[in-house]
């Protein structure tokens, strides 16, 4: 199964609405016989791929795969009649696969008298597919809200000058995680003030190849010579200012997971409604003293009903040429205390 | 000279105003002969513990010792004459002593015809008498400032509660480094708000046996019966709004490592005045939205006036029972950039 997992997480699998699948075929005496993932959407299943270089060596095979096998028919035909098909006599699967549309393959597998093991190492298969695992479970897409802040929690100087307070290192790592999700979403105010671009670059500043969907929420009309209307990715503006009806919308639109990337208007509504899974922080190493604060005004008035965060991990991102170093904390909001 | 300076910082060698200072005598061979190292104030400098140890043994010994032998006479008679008396052969030191009135050690010692070798292992030296070193070599104490804030920079709610923004281990790693400090600063305007008692207390919330000064700073006359003059601690009012004089006067009373713990005024007068050396930041993984500001107005109107810091130590200070993670950054300011 750990190789199983390893084959799922393949580097340059396109991320997509699919969840990342790894499948692994062995003989009877355990030797691996064939090992396939799925590459993306529209690609075959890594079941599919395993059974296909298995060949005839799949008859009496056991196929151990990080997600329950497939009973639909999509782009592909159901996993689980591929599997009795090749003879498959033992089928061991990590995350059950909750989806409404695919659900029912073990049981369909059991039917064919097909020997089925689940539920192995569920905890990190549901964590390599942790935003699709979420969408499915919840019907809405994952929220990750990030924000940039100095030490005294100000995002801008008093005359509005802000560059850079993040550093080159926290800017990358931006971009890192702005790849692992498949939206980005800001205000309509933060493209008429700021307007972004909102693609994600590599180390050399250039758009990569596959880009999240650029998303933007609120009810002004606006400008089309804007650069998040560009043609580098796909842009959709959301005519509301309902943080629920908009991710409605993106899970419409198979996204599982939002970088929320500000203003402080947008991200106090998501905050309020109680739509925020994630906070990434980078904190940087300087003083202003005044100037506009990184998070605005929550209704918060009095210690007790703080918003607090639980820390999932802190990351120094050593600052290089002289650059400061930056503190990255990724925290998920934790129930109000009270 | 490893062992010399393990014996250097021997726990509970009280901090006073001197140095901690170990010394270790080997006879021909490379055998140890004897150990010593200084308690602190009023007690045997380390060289003449170790010759004490040693007896006659000293005789044709080499001393490696973390500090250049003194040559004045304090509370101690000066140990380069000792070591003399005693017949050492050889003298091996770390840091030079560059305190007037202890310097030439090495030089008498060469006059009696002892063989010196110095400066092994310096930066490891004075790194165990940071602040001693740093008081004799900038004829003031050196300043740590330290501050809690939120996520988002707030140090209180917008209806001044503030109980607790740090969390308890963040609260005992402050007990911590005050003990490890000599002198702790606040302004008037503290004592007069928040009484606070100013001392260092231990895990079950007693005061320690040995309390660092409690130094308060501003013009204003301070009724008696705050808590900072009872008589768990000796304290000290500086008549002056002036960092560098209140430091001056700190100086003539041997104090060597000032914790500033507020208020914002205080900090604000002694990072304009460039005397913090050092900043302690706790941030709690919480968010305020609104509130006092953790770090009060700077005159800083733009970004490239910005105050930079070097981040030294990046510590996670685990929460325990439900209780918030806390991060502390420990940082040195940087110049100006501009
Ligand atoms: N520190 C950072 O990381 C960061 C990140 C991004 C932006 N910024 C700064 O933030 C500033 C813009 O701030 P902002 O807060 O005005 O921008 P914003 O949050 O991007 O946009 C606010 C607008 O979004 C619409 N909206 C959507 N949902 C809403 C809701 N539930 N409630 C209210 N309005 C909603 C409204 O416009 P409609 O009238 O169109 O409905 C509203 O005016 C800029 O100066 C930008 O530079 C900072
Ligand atoms: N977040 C934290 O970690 C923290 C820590 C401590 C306090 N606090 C809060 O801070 C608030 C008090 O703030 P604060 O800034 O007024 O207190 P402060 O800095 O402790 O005291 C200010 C007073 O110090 C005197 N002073 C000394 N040197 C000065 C200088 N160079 N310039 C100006 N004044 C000087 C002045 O009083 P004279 O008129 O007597 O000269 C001034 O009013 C309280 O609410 C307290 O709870 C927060």
């Amino acid at each position: 199964m750990r190789r199983a997992l390893a084959l799922a997480v393949t580097p340059g699998v396109p991320l997509g609405p699919n969840p990342r699948v790894g499948c692994v075929l062995l003989d009877a005496d355990g030797t691996t016989v064939a090992e396939g993932f799925h590459r993306g959407a529209g690609t075959p299943h890594a079941e599919a791929a395993a059974l296909a270089e298995a060949g005839d060596a799949a008859r009496g095979a056991t196929a151990v795969v990080t997600l329950e096998p497939c009973n639909h028919t999509g782009r592909t035909g159901p996993c689980s009649e591929a599997l009795v098909a090749a003879g498959v006599r033992r089928v061991v699967f990590a995350q059950p696969d909750t989806n409404p549309v695919a659900v029912g393959g073990a049981a369909r597998l059991r039917d064919a008298g097909v020997d089925v093991v689940g539920e192995q190492l569920v905890d990190e298969a549901a964590a390599v597919n942790r935003a699709w695992t979420f969408a499915i479970t919840h019907g809405r897409p994952f929220v990750t809200w990030k924000f940039a802040t100095t030490l005294d929690g100000r995002s801008a100087a008093t005359d509005g000058t802000s560059r850079w307070v993040s550093s080159r290192s926290a800017r990358l790592d931006t971009h890192r995680l702005r790849a692992l999700c498949d939206t980005m979403l800001v205000g309509t105010h933060t493209v008429e003030v700021d307007d972004p671009e909102l693609t994600v670059r590599d180390e050399v500043d250039q758009p990569v190849a596959i880009q999240p969907l650029r998303a933007v929420m609120g009810l002004r009309e606006l400008p089309g010579d804007r650069r998040i209307f560009n043609d580098r990715a796909e842009t959709v503006h959301l005519r509301t200012r309902d943080p629920r009806e908009a991710l409605a919308r993106l899970h419409e639109l198979d996204r599982q997971h939002v970088f929320l990337e500000g203003g402080p208007t947008l991200a106090r509504a998501f905050l309020a409604a109680g739509l925020v899974d994630e906070v990434v922080t980078y904190v940087a190493p300087m003083l202003l003293g005044a100037g506009s604060s990184a998070v605005g005004d929550l209704g918060i008035t009095t210690i007790t009903d703080a918003l607090h965060l639980h820390v999932t991990d802190v990351t120094v991102l050593q600052g290089h040429d002289g650059e400061d170093t930056n503190v990255r904390l990724t925290m998920t909001p934790l129930p109000r205390r009270n």
